[in-house]
């Protein structure tokens, strides 16, 4: 399969690399490294990328930003951060990848636990995590051509910890490694509009 | 309770002031009629709303624009429209009325039940609604002053029938009067940080 991998040399992002490298032709895409560069806060910069890369069979999308702030203190301005870049740049690598996307191909996107686990200052992050996961589940039953489309939220990864680990009290952190088998479970399964947990389950 | 009813001439608003009346001292908004007039989706209208009425017990929001549309033809311009109205104006009464709402008061925000029970044109919804449930529990946990915040989320509604049916093949509709007491609930009650599902309950 060729596959677009968004976020490539990010933490999880590398994990993903190492578990379909050899098996498949990976195009690695960051801000400012890769075999191509994209901003997925840049509509035009998503347009230009699938120019570039013409038809492919998955795109998976492991890279986004979102504003971390204490509840008083966060304001429209921050939550208009991650709808740019982490919720409207995934959802506009879809939109815009569909006509380049082979039949029976499949998108892969990335939330997280702070939608349903929620931490300190993580209300924007919750936000859009909520919106990714129903867009997915929304997406997935319109979708043509047999092509399918997942979310893979992730739990704290271990590799984060020294930088991440102080917002999660009490969260037990899985490996990158771990993580990474979604990815492989999204591209290579048959399952589409699903959110796939890694290292935690929802609330009941 | 001083209480802000936005969206009370609506389907949902006047089943909500049906149930709130009497009991309580009710502030009617709408964009083109009532005892104010707001429109969410602008947040200057927004400050100006919380200016005119100023301090208060409980926020209720049965308001807010999303764009149905078949997925193929979805565009990330459609999906601002319900980011900026249903989403984000939601948010901003709240962000914006932190400062005017006495200690433990409530906000009480209105999403609906595709995010978790997709239908076709409904990709846009999903996205809104999944992430006003995100929002609401993340903000819940942060909330200062024994603040409250909660979203109601109806199943279609009996008396929308003849408009939204045709979008909801299969969906049992329930009477506004019955929804109206998730808002009940919501500001009368001391829950926080929950989904209140009318009609419907989540995938497992
Ligand atoms: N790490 C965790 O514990 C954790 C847990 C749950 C969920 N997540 C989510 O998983 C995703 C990846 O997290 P991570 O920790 O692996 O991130 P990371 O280590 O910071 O790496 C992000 C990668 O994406 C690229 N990138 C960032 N912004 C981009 C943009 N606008 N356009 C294109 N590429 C961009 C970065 O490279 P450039 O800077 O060169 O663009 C980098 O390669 C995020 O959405 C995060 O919220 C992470
Ligand atoms: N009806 C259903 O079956 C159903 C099911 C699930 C969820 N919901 C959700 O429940 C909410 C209310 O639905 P509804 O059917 O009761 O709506 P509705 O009958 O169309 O009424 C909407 C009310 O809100 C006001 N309004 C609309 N946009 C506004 C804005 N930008 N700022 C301030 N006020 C605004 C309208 O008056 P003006 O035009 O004068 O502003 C009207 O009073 C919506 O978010 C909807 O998605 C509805």
């Amino acid at each position: 399969m060729k596959i677009i991998l968004i976020g490539a040399n990010g933490t999880i992002g590398a994990a993903i690399e190492a578990r379909f490298s050899g098996r498949h032709e990976l195009i690695r895409a960051n801000r400012t490294a890769g075999d191509v560069r994209v901003d997925i806060a840049d509509p035009h910069s998503i347009r230009q990328l699938y120019r570039t890369v013409g038809t492919f069979d998955a795109l998976i999308c492991a890279a986004g930003q979102v504003q971390y702030e204490a509840f008083e203190k966060l304001t429209i301005e921050h939550h208009a951060i991650g709808i740019r870049s982490k919720l409207m740049g995934q959802v506009a690598l879809v939109t815009e990848g569909l006509q380049f996307v082979n039949d029976a191909g499949s998108f892969t996107l990335t939330s997280g636990l702070t939608n349903e686990d929620p931490i300190r200052q993580g209300a924007s992050s919750a936000l859009v995590n909520g919106a990714l996961e129903g867009y997915v589940r929304g997406a997935a039953i319109e979708m043509p051509r047999g092509i399918r489309i997942n979310v893979v939220s992730p739990t704290l990864i271990e590799e984060s910890v020294p930088v991440f680990g102080p917002y999660f009290p009490g969260v037990k952190p899985v490996p990158a490694s771990e993580v990474a088998l979604a990815y492989v479970k999204s591209v290579e399964g048959a399952q589409t509009g699903r959110v796939l947990r890694v290292g935690w389950s929802r609330e009941q």
